[in-house]
């Protein structure tokens, strides 16, 4: 599994994933699932990834193929990076490149019980248009990020889902944004043991076309236990603070 | 879907349920999950059930069944609720009972392409046993919750895992878990449709044999409202105590 969050907020954008990757509990090893395009400089695309780990990286491969060759020499058929003059074309390519590499050994990995199926998520700018945000489905489809919901997700979803939900806005910086997601992160490896550091963070500025900050979180990286204490101190000191039930109103502390 | 949770703690139990069931987004109706049964003084059961409906229904109109008839003619065949003398004794027999009223209609439930399994949580005490907890798997089979993994989880378990991990332990006062468990519940419910109030509630005091306080929270419970907004407050601040990024800390707030 994976964790992989996207965040679009009025001042930009933050891009968080773990890199653990799994095939059973015999073959657990670390893969950054974070990638970062930038094959001009009136765009610029950072893109998360989640599912079967061979789909993901020849979806990569591809991509960077159709960026070696002249755009008119498109090897995958599907268009390039360079090419797109909107982002929902950015995404929209990424989902033809995944479907046709999962089309290659799809059928074998079905009858073997597996899935060749991956997920995207594309954050990026293309000059003369605002920075945005999608989530490119297996299917090839892809929804993009709004006011309403500035955060998508792909992976292990579920448990790092209600601090975003609770505490996240679009109004937040770009540094809050990042912690939320961190904690997010942190939060969903400690109850489950298919996500797992390091932890990557990038944090792209609105109308600046590049990576103001890109970051790297071990095991033991301090700023992770510190995050993880404060968080958990705060649940503590809540749990506190939470009403009590009439009956322990009625007697005396 | 449902969301369950039993926790076993050093002075008790505590049991806390969702009510949200539904068939698809076209049927959403509300129903306990909780049941109580006190066969005899010396002991008590509360059982939680999450999974199919009609299977978890089933399952307690056979209970209740099984205790109506003599003994000695257990129309379940399964034994019943008098007859244990220990609670994993009760258990085998809630999942016999589940796994012979599966049995009935699994396959016809199969072919449409719907599943008859049903998941329980049983807590409970047999006087002269301590107080315990069991997961009762759709198999039939089962497992306890333990000092070292003392709360057990049905349904969708995911979205409220965090807080119990991080501010859970067995040594927290019957009240301040309980507080906890409808936390889990009701950030569940904020992050996902599938999981509603009412939520139920019930307080088991060890070598007590009876529920302390049963209680239940309306969606518009002012309770409710304001541990979310406590807990909420709570992530906010925190989120602003998290450790500053290195770029941040140079520059004058």
């Amino acid at each position: 599994m994976t964790y992989c969050i996207g965040y679009w907020l009025e001042k930009g954008l933050v891009m968080a994933s773990d890199s653990r990757t799994n095939a059973g509990v015999d073959y657990i090893s670390s893969y950054s699932k974070m990638y970062v395009f930038q094959p001009a400089s009136d765009r610029l695309f950072v893109l998360l990834a989640a599912g079967n780990l061979a789909t993901t990286q020849a979806v990569v491969s591809w991509i960077r193929r159709d960026l070696d060759r002249p755009a008119e020499d498109s090897p995958s058929g599907a268009g390039d990076l360079r090419s797109c003059d909107y982002l929902f074309e950015a995404a929209a390519y990424i989902g033809r490149v995944s479907v046709a590499v999962q089309e290659e050994n799809g059928a074998a990995l079905q009858q073997a019980g597996a899935s060749a199926g991956a997920s995207f998520l594309l954050g990026g700018q293309i000059a003369g248009e605002s920075h945005g945000l999608y989530l490119v489905y297996p299917q090839g489809n892809a929804i993009m990020a709004t006011r309403e919901t500035p955060y998508l997700q792909i992976g292990e979803t579920k448990y790092g889902k209600p601090p975003l939900d609770n505490v996240g806005h679009t109004n937040l910086s770009l540094e809050d944004a990042a912690r939320l997601c961190l904690i997010s992160e942190v939060l969903t490896q400690r109850s489950n043991l298919t996500v797992g550091p390091p932890f990557e963070l990038a944090i792209v500025p609105a109308d600046a076309l590049t990576v103001a900050h890109r970051l790297t979180f071990a095991a033991d990286a301090p700023e992770l236990t510190a995050m993880v204490e404060t968080w958990s101190d705060a649940q503590r000191e809540a749990l506190h603070r939470l009403p009590s039930f009439p009956w322990e109103q009625a007697s005396p502390t």
